[in-house]
């Protein structure tokens, strides 16, 4: 039993649901392979506590950083003391790293999705996309991916603030990307991903109303549980590419790991 | 790495200091041991946060209970909507297990000591006792020694008026034991507690002034780290019989669990 002992460092991820995340079991396995003793928990919060709680949890003197999930990427901005240049951009972070008695924060789930799509050899640039959810994932997925310079992209989210909110920023990063808002549509792009919680846990639903994918097409899910989502079996059943979940996580966690050892 | 995941139930223990705490891997270890998915981590809470990080962490909807040392067993007795028959005499908690969205809070300390000695098979009853430190766990050692029936009890705390506190609890509990609140001697008695702070960690201090301790006296000491304060290791060169705070600690973890579960 040498997890955990007294001298532990402490990080936590904080979301609403939070037992289908897998955050602990990764980032305290990457802590171990790089000899740090140092574990992450989950932490469930709910939204009317959230004040409260990060108000205590940020005075653990033995807490070193935090990371965030659905519903908070957003609304986790508030804690920070300094911004990384992705957060700024996106309005939104995803993790919070301990700097003496303040607070960085940066954002990393865009920069873990388009090392995901390097890997697979799968390139963006002047590519069709078609991104669904525009929420603290989905806009650091689409500021990351307006680097990558596409050629278009489709964005959609329940709340359509939000989506013309992106599109601002995509602009600011990528003028020459042509963007538009509309309900989601494959018919015309090479890529789909789905960066909204639709389909996470027990979810049946698919994100997009089709009988059909294209097989040409490629088929992101940010989502990590299940990991086959309805969206990933829809798309296996059509004979496309698949670019799973836990493969932007991967890429995403060994970034993180410098950020919260390097604060 | 099976120690944690998303859906791992989370336990901690508050303290200042926290480093030299064994209660995470022995808490997660006999967790295991039941096949429950839970861990105990750290938390380090300085004084002047007690309120808002308290507040905090019991609002988080996967945390089940917690347990208080060192400076928080009085403390921690108004976080408790409900008090077990111990807390009541003691007036200190250190355990505090979520019952819906209530707390109940009871103290292990007293009979994790009492337990300890009955396992040495080293009786209590009869016998002439001086017990140094009157806090949260010198309260509840104190308590649950006077259960014993001992003859004499001295008492000592570098706050006088919580020694005086603690002769009228033992005498309500037990009123034929002779208490006395005196500085530490060890010449008249039989058993030597200490279950104050002196020697914790690089503490290089004795709670006692001697030279030498008899022979024939029973040391006890409730640290748990280092394994060998600079008491223990005075009562071995004088020859002593020595009962060490794990031993407290072991008797404790069970009931302890038994409350976290039954709650």
């Amino acid at each position: 039993m040498d997890y955990v002992s007294g001298a532990t460092r402490l990080f936590g991820i904080v979301g609403d649901p939070i037992q289908q995340v897998r955050s602990p079991e990764m980032f305290t396995a990457e802590f171990r392979r790089r000899g740090l003793d140092a574990i992450l928990v989950p932490l469930h919060v709910l939204p009317g506590d959230f004040d409260a709680c990060l108000d205590g949890l940020l005075r653990l003197r033995n807490l070193d950083g935090l990371i965030f999930t659905i519903p908070y990427k957003a609304r986790a901005l508030g804690l920070a003391s300094e911004l990384g240049a992705q957060a700024r951009v996106v309005g939104a972070v995803n993790a919070l790293a301990r700097h003496g008695n303040a607070w960085k924060a940066e954002i990393f789930d865009g920069l873990g999705c388009v090392e995901a799509f390097a890997r697979r050899g799968v390139p963006l640039a002047g590519r069709r996309l078609m991104l669904i959810g525009a929420g603290g994932a989905g806009s650091a997925v689409g500021v990351a991916l307006a680097h990558e310079r596409p050629a278009f992209m489709r964005l959609f989210d329940i709340d359509t603030a939000r989506s013309q909110s992106l599109v601002e920023r995509i602009q600011s990063v990528s003028p020459a990307t042509m963007v538009e808002v509309a309900v989601p549509r494959v018919d015309d792009v090479d890529v789909l991903l789905n960066v909204s919680p639709v389909g996470m846990l027990d979810d049946a639903r698919l994100p997009i109303a089709a009988d059909r994918l294209p097989a040409h097409l490629v088929v992101f899910d940010a989502i990590v549980k299940p990991d086959r989502t309805p969206l990933i079996r829809f798309a296996q059943e059509s004979g496309c590419t698949i670019v799973y979940g836990r493969e932007m996580m991967r890429g995403q966690i060994s970034r993180m790991v410098d950020f919260f050892t390097s604060a």
